[in-house]
């Protein structure tokens, strides 16, 4: 049973090209030689196996792309079902939660704030703070994350702030 | 998907009089008039269905009897192969684990720590400090509590606190 990280893994913009809306200033960015951390997660990772927990704390760094703020790539899980918990430890975040039918709901993940993922929702987190959100997650270790499906279609909907407000807003894609 | 506790339970030393090693003591306080609260927890208990999470978050009160440390009463989960994280918000504590064949192991869970209990294991939290212990678990929504075993048999060995140092003794009954 580990009791600290054993996997690090660091999210750059150039791992979320794709992702962000307005791909034309994610590519003059990245054109500009900048390729900045946009999250990074410290895994407790465990075999998979049935019952038994993995856990992550997640550093999200507060910015924006355009008007959209920057996220966590979101995923599924590839075992169902399988839920998820998060547990808020620093900053003020979202968690937008997506059903196979592409229905959005959304949680707030503020510090000490938990909130649960159903089996068989997508997730993401999303930074709209002016600081590091930092959140804990445990989730089954036999889970698995399905990147893929998100990675196509995107979330349909986008968390940006327009006027100093947080809206979630349809996604133009 | 309840955000705030939902169920909450006081745990008094009445509650726990078969499993302090001096029963002498409890029965001496109790029928002096005094039941004191050794533990409330606060749950966010949600329908047992497979891959969803409950949460809960317990207040260990420091003390003692006699020379054994104040602790939760313990269980293994009804359900099979469930295992659960438990996540130090506040204070100075032990999680004891205990598989099946009464083999037991010992965690430390402090402010900030996240301990895994793995599936088959009975488990127990100890305040082993001079102010409360909190901690938040989190657990399968399916998993069960089995205090039965727990409350015939005790744990194999104690907490206790002799001479300034916490030690891990025989259970003598």
């Amino acid at each position: 049973m580990p009791r600290r990280y054993n996997k690090k893994l660091q999210i750059k913009l150039s791992d979320l090209r794709k992702l962000f809306c307005r791909r034309d200033l994610v590519e003059e960015i990245l054109s500009g030689g900048k390729d900045p951390v946009i999250y990074e997660v410290y895994q407790i990772s465990q075999p998979p196996s049935e019952g038994v927990f993995s856990a992550a704390t997640t550093v999200l760094y507060p910015g924006k792309i355009g008007d959209e703020y920057y996220f966590t790539k979101g995923h599924f899980h590839l075992k169902e079902p399988r839920g998820e918990v998060y547990i808020g430890l620093a900053g003020r975040g979202l968690l937008l939660l997506q059903d196979r039918n592409r229905k959005i709901d959304k949680l707030s993940l503020n510090k000490g704030e938990v909130a649960f993922i159903p089996p068989n929702y997508a997730h993401r987190a999303v930074n709209i703070g002016d600081e590091k959100m930092v959140f804990l997650s445990i989730y089954p270790s036999d889970a698995g994350h399905d990147y893929e499906i998100i990675e196509r279609e995107g979330f349909s909907k986008i968390v940006v702030g327009r006027k100093g407000k947080v809206a979630l807003v349809d996604n133009p894609k």
